[in-house]
């Protein structure tokens, strides 16, 4: 079981809910499990109004946060979990069943690690370029037949799922552990992102036409390799200084 | 996980259900987690009407069993399980947490029982008299400050734990691994280290002095950070070509 101040750490992101009543019984199935933090992502205005003042809409509804872009929302996470099915898509970040998933984001909210778990939009789901945001993709394991959850039955799923499945082989502890760095937040991974992205137009490493691939691959490679926050302060002062040098080829170079 | 066979033991059996939104979210539920035998006890017969002729309502809804008393809906299992939370009622029967709870109903199913789930009406849950066609009451751990779950997202957390309770497959663990990308040897990284910081001098990031420090620090972070091969391959393509720019300002920039 995680403590309230655990609990405190997860960021619940929806994406372009469409439906108040599911956004209605997210903000539900959050106050049944204890956690209190929401964000939406650009959602539709008016049912998003609709939502909120909904009669009995517990105050965790009142107290969400709107932001334009799901970077935004999960800017000072250091670990963001896609959720949905591979009935669709296929998706490019390590995978983990929910079962497994669960715990291991327990543990990172356990270890005092900011955590975001993102539900995409009703009809659809979260998009390979949503996903591009995130690092491990968490999939309730559902019937092929019937594999698309209503949303607010997948929130209260996953949500059953972290604040109570910290069991978990000794093994997996030991893996995640990992060097106990503490972990680049994803805005400093987009930082890091766009300065490499400069730096490849700025070298004529490749043309302007493969920017947006790019930068897609980018973020995907970076969430893959999981720089610890030293790392990435040391590669955007690499990055920067090369990009200056490129920018201005007069500043000294070997010396110093 | 439960095999087709075991999970057509189950009986979902729902006292006196009374929002038809919520019959149809627990059928839905039964059918993303491979569920299909649904009782309803005693129903209010518009609101069941209602439900059962909703557009896109599953066929286990048509299928349904209707019982005049819980007694008749569970007489031929032997196992019966209440849910709800202890808030409003001490049940007399043994109380099993879902995560106890869900895996001793899976081996129940697995072992040839028929089991019954049970929950009750809306508003105030299973009476006494209800538990007493019970053999065990399974909870739900909730937050104490909002310990009742909506109907379809209750159905959805048991029926997640009884499917997938039975924890851990070795496929899943293996699945986690990683992407299963072949990982970059030893040589390729040294050849990125060494590409990286002779880029580092040449973009006078770095004072020649800290060229042996700089290099053992590389060599650690590349091999923390475990790049593919192909991540590899990537950005020694991209050295490669940043180091072409800094020792030769001339060659072409962002056009190409």
């Amino acid at each position: 079981m995680l403590t309230p101040d655990q609990r405190d750490r997860l960021e619940v992101v929806l994406v372009a809910p469409r439906n108040p009543l599911n956004i209605g019984a997210v903000a539900r199935a959050m106050a049944n499990f204890g956690f209190s933090r929401l964000s939406v992502v650009s959602p539709y205005e008016a049912h998003w109004r609709e939502a909120r003042s909904a009669v009995g809409a517990p105050e965790l509804l009142q107290n969400a946060r709107e932001t334009g872009t799901l970077a935004q929302a999960v800017a000072n996470c250091t670990f963001v979990a896609g959720t949905g099915t591979r009935t669709y898509r296929k998706p490019e970040q390590p995978v983990f069943l929910l079962p497994e998933g669960g715990p291991i984001l327990a543990r990172q909210l356990a270890g005092g690690h900011r955590v975001a778990l993102v539900f995409g939009p009703e009809k659809h789901g979260l998009t390979r370029d949503d996903l591009s945001s995130c690092h491990a993709f968490v999939e309730i394991p559902t019937d092929p037949r019937q594999p698309s959850m209503n949303l607010g039955q997948a929130v209260a799923v996953c949500l059953y799922e972290v604040a109570h499945g910290v069991q978990g082989s000794r093994e997996q502890r030991a893996r995640e552990q990992g060097t106990g760095e503490p972990a680049s937040n994803a805005g400093s991974l987009d930082r890091l992102g766009s300065l490499i992205e400069e730096t490849m137009l700025a070298a004529g490493y490749s043309p302007r036409a493969m920017q947006a691939a790019n930068r897609h691959d980018l973020r995907v490679l970076l969430r893959r390799l999981g720089p610890s926050a030293l790392d990435t302060r040391r590669m955007l002062g690499l990055f920067r200084r090369i990009l200056h040098r490129l920018q201005d080829p007069s500043v000294g170079g070997r010396s110093r």
